[in-house]
């Protein structure tokens, strides 16, 4: 299984949207590409594009939905690594947005990039108006306070006392969970399902979306400093309530084990052989090192 | 002429969108509740409302869109006020978001707003599914990086530095004229407008976006403080350009008159007697004392 093309695409696609939505000599411009090109593995683009494929459609089709996501995902983490909110210096290897920019423009940087992901959205002629408009409310309910805002709330508030296993798993379900399982959601539009493919999607990607917490959790006690380009450890060091402080090491990576063998058993079901790239997909997130 | 209908009833909308798009017992719901209700003069909600009249539709139709034209323009306020940008700790007479709720609660219900104005348009009944694209378009290309983004961007940029007229107004243009323009776009929404009627929209929501800031300078130099709700002079202070300082005062009255006066031609000759309500209004908007 090779996501280079993937990858490669997404990225051309996202410039061509910067280029599309910002003015050019503006901070925030500088702000957005630094932080948005380039970066990361693309796992919620890679993600869609697979479960297109898988439903019987050109993945070239969604790239502007997965553009769009991949911009939500991103306003996410700057406003996160914001000194009011985690505070953290450093992303993916580099300075973070307002370290390398200052604290007022990686807000509007963020705030840039909800807009134009949206924006992106209610111009993507690659889809019908209907999957359009399904697509801006998906986008919407998972990005927000019923989604992946009010995870980030908890998960605020459980800085500073512990979470138990249900407060934990409500927090993961919502800060990075809706929006993984939104790859699903978009990555279906305009395919005819039966309700027991929409089912194997459904679980699919609710358990994809916890098992890439998890693996993050054992990456902060196992992982490698330089390979993920940040400190190893916080989790313990704040205190802080991981799947790995709640379950311990061996059960974490059961549970991972576990959610993924299901996870592939219900698509492989509903189907057949076009599952066989998000099956790879999986054991690349599951035995990730970075 | 009362606009006292038009404002309990985005009071109301604006509540029950709060019931139907967060979860009850969140902090960043109370915070939105803080901000959103029972705050302002709704004035994007009615130029909307009467716009829509305007063109010979029932207002009703279009609370939804007013309520996302208001969640997005509170979202911009809680977001101005925060430490790293204006740093303001009242807004209309109360302490600022952030002030009550603290700094990361005040970022996510600013971030909040903005998913749930443009869900609140995804999900909006009372207008066609071409409509909706049509405002998903015209409000995500307002507020971001190439509208109100860009001007809060420049604003920012001149707080140090003394701006001309040419850049003061491009600054007011984007900062607070594109949503103030976005709302004429919304109200004539699903109405068949000749090129002379849509030229005149056109002409008159640019002025009356301009007016706003030129009446909000004036205010700043010759307003009441308990009227207002915030100090007056906070721009002299500040060394800030404004109409005031690069016009004068007496000059700025003028141009404000003369604008008004202009748009308000442009909306008789398209429109006839159907522009009377937003012709009364304008009048309103000039002589405000807060």
């Amino acid at each position: 299984m090779d996501t280079k093309v993937y990858i490669d695409a997404i990225e051309k696609e996202l410039s061509a949207c910067c280029d599309e939505f910002f003015y050019a000599e503006s901070s925030v411009t500088s702000a957005v590409r630094y932080s948005l090109l380039n970066a990361g593995k693309r796992i919620r683009a890679v993600l869609l594009f697979m479960t297109a494929e898988m439903c019987g459609k050109d993945w070239r089709k969604y790239l502007r939905l997965a553009s769009a996501v991949e911009m939500i995902h991103c306003y996410s983490l700057i406003h996160d690594d914001l000194p009011c909110m985690d505070n953290d210096d450093m992303r993916r290897g580099k300075p973070s947005c307002h370290k390398a920019f200052g604290e007022a423009t990686a807000l509007l940087a963020g705030d840039a990039l909800i807009g134009i992901g949206l924006e992106t959205i209610a111009n993507d002629k690659n889809i019908s108006d209907n999957a359009r408009i399904a697509a801006m409310k998906a986008i919407t309910r998972a990005m927000g306070p019923m989604g992946m805002i009010y995870g980030q709330e908890l998960d605020l508030e459980y800085e500073e006392k512990p979470a138990d296993k249900e407060i934990l798993n409500r927090i993961h379900r919502h800060k990075t969970g809706r929006m993984i399982s939104l790859c699903g959601t978009l990555g279906c539009l305009d395919s005819h399902l039966t309700e027991q493919q929409k089912d194997a999607l459904t679980l699919f990607f609710d358990n994809i979306g916890l098992v890439f917490q998890i693996v993050d959790d054992i990456l902060d006690v196992e992982g490698d400093e330089a390979q993920l380009g940040k400190p190893v450890g916080s989790d313990a060091e704040n205190n802080k309530s991981t799947f790995v402080t709640l379950y311990g090491l061996e059960q974490s990576k059961k549970i991972a084990n576990d959610m993924t063998e299901q996870a592939n058993n219900a698509i492989v079901n509903a189907f057949g052989e076009k599952s066989d790239s998000l099956i790879q997909y999986t054991a690349y997130l599951l035995n990730r090192r970075k």
